[in-house]
């Protein structure tokens, strides 16, 4: 199982899992192992028995890092595949969670397959944690962060903000970055900032891994803007479809189109808009909130520019209530890392 | 000296600082203590001295908590009272840093008079902290404390905000509370929550020590107010010379009245508008941020109820910069205790 997660990790993040498969004849020895190459591409099993000829896979054994699925989709159900290969056993690590996909486990013990689920199931989790958290969404999992003064305030009245926060956050924002597979920003954040929109380390250089950036509003992006240098294509999306009538609802479609191209973790760096209407619409699974220890306030004409806006909370009972999962001291500043709580009354 | 600092503090805590003296025989046994009890009576050497006959205190030794006094206020001066008793040798723990009533060791040397300095200098330091803060301030030593979400508010758009923070962060303000001699609040705030502004334990009893209450603003405190029932007397102050002409500028006037009452710590808890001027006039030495991880962002029509209003700040450059100084969890909730920074330019 330690070498099917091995060469699972081969294949690509991205709308299907990455899987691996090693097939051991009756006397235990490998014969052939197999991984998924993406989406449209065999599965891991199929990958693996395609290697054999039948008298190979009568009575072996096939280790898989996830439950063999049992549905048609592109490829045929891998449950199927490896009961017509004569396969006598399945040992897998966790189960598939889809609804359509699920199921292979028991296809195969009606069979006669001898089945054992659970082999190090912890690393196969962790492995797929992404990959799970969007099937248990239903969408990507969407980190939102901004930057506030310790009064929340995202700039002074004037509009200028840079900086807030100090290298040790911003370097801490970068690392966050090269963990996620897209980025988003609106429009006015892209005019004002004229962000580059890349993971870069302290020294510059880019990381390894770069987020996907992704642009949404309805102004077009400058030909010179630095988004546009990025290594990756930017994504720009505008229309009715993105915001509802009070401009603060994030459309579901962006995230949905996002998991169509195998986005598993996205990072909204907002601005305020966006990462409010992010928080609004219930889709911030996680808020980071780099804290200064300074204090803004508002500008003599009333002017304020808080780092969040409208949330649709109207009364007290309706606030967002997180709990904080994370404190870290960044240089001078503050980290919070919260996610949303499970409703409960506060003890008064 | 131990003994000394131990009879000092039986002295009132107020205007002048609490000082103790011990005489000794040239034989080095103790013959007379004193201590001083409050303005306008007599200070602690003197206290000591009357005890004594000429013959008593002619080459004896004084050893008293604090430098004594080279001035004439409501009573002379100490060390021209300790060089006509005879005194041989004084022995003190810290300087007197008055402009007015330092120099006395001076005028002892110059007596001849053997003078010692520093001695349990730290415990005595300890001792004498607020009164020493309010001689180097020129005003009492002002500590501003608000609750917020994390994302600023002290409020939803209607007003509503019980309860944003919970019960230990409560319990917090009012263990800190009862280490104050005076707590501010606003008439917003004494009008929209009838605060009772006593100093309680979480079993509802009063702490020993409670903090002087003191209302500011134009409008009258309703006949029904709990803070009535305080057992300290409310001072209620109002009119022109509490705030500028911006509504939002605290006239020094305030911490003046105070600090001529004996008032050594004030507690400043809002709400915005009180708290905002405070830390707009530069008269925050101490902030206390009660953080609830909570977001409510603004009303619907742009009501916005945010725990900082005006501080004066219209570009990021003029932002208040503060040192967080101590971090806590409190339940569910952060503390944030925070200082003024030394301006200097942030690290790039």
């Amino acid at each position: 199982m330690a070498h099917a997660l091995e060469i699972a990790g081969r294949g690509p993040r991205g709308v299907n899992p990455q899987v691996g498969a090693v097939i051991l004849s009756p006397d235990g020895g490998v014969i052939a192992e197999g991984w998924h190459r993406g989406a449209g591409t065999a599965h891991a099993e199929v990958d693996a028995l395609s290697h054999l000829t039948r008298a190979q896979t009568r009575g072996a054994t096939a280790v898989v890092t996830l439950e063999p699925c049992n549905h048609h989709g592109r490829t045929g159900p891998c449950a199927q595949a490896l009961i017509d290969a004569g396969v006598a056993r399945v040992v897998y690590a966790v189960g598939d969670p889809g609804d359509a996909s699920s199921g292979g486990a028991e296809r195969l013990r009606e069979a006669g397959v001898d089945v054992e689920a659970g082999v190090l199931a912890a690393d196969a989790d962790a492995l797929l944690h992404d990959w799970l958290t969007v099937q248990r969404l239903g969408r990507p999992h969407v980190t939102v962060k901004w930057a506030q003064s310790l009064d929340g305030r995202a700039a002074a009245a004037d509009g200028t903000s840079r900086w807030i926060t100090g290298p040790a956050a911003r370097a801490d924002v970068h690392r966050r970055r090269a963990q996620a597979d897209a980025i988003v920003v609106g429009t006015g954040t892209l005019l004002a900032d004229d962000p580059a929109l890349t993971a870069r380390r302290p020294d510059g250089t880019l990381y390894e891994t770069q987020p996907a950036p992704v642009v949404l509003g309805d102004r077009a992006i400058p030909d010179d803007a630095l988004v546009l240098r990025h290594p990756r294509t930017v994504l720009h999306r505008s229309g009715a479809n993105l915001f509802g009538e009070h401009g603060d609802d994030v459309s579901a479609s962006v995230l949905a189109e996002l998991r169509e191209r195998g986005v598993q973790r996205v990072f909204v760096e907002g601005g305020p808009t966006i990462a409010s209407a992010f928080v609004r619409a219930g889709l911030a699974d996680e808020v980071l909130a780099y804290i200064a220890p300074t204090l803004i306030g508002y500008g003599a004409d009333g002017t304020d520019r808080p780092a969040l806006r409208g949330l649709g909370v109207e009364t007290i009972d309706a606030q967002v209530r997180l709990e904080i999962v994370e404190l870290e001291r960044l240089g001078d500043d503050l980290l919070v890392v919260a996610r949303p709580r499970i409703a409960d009354e506060k003890e008064h």
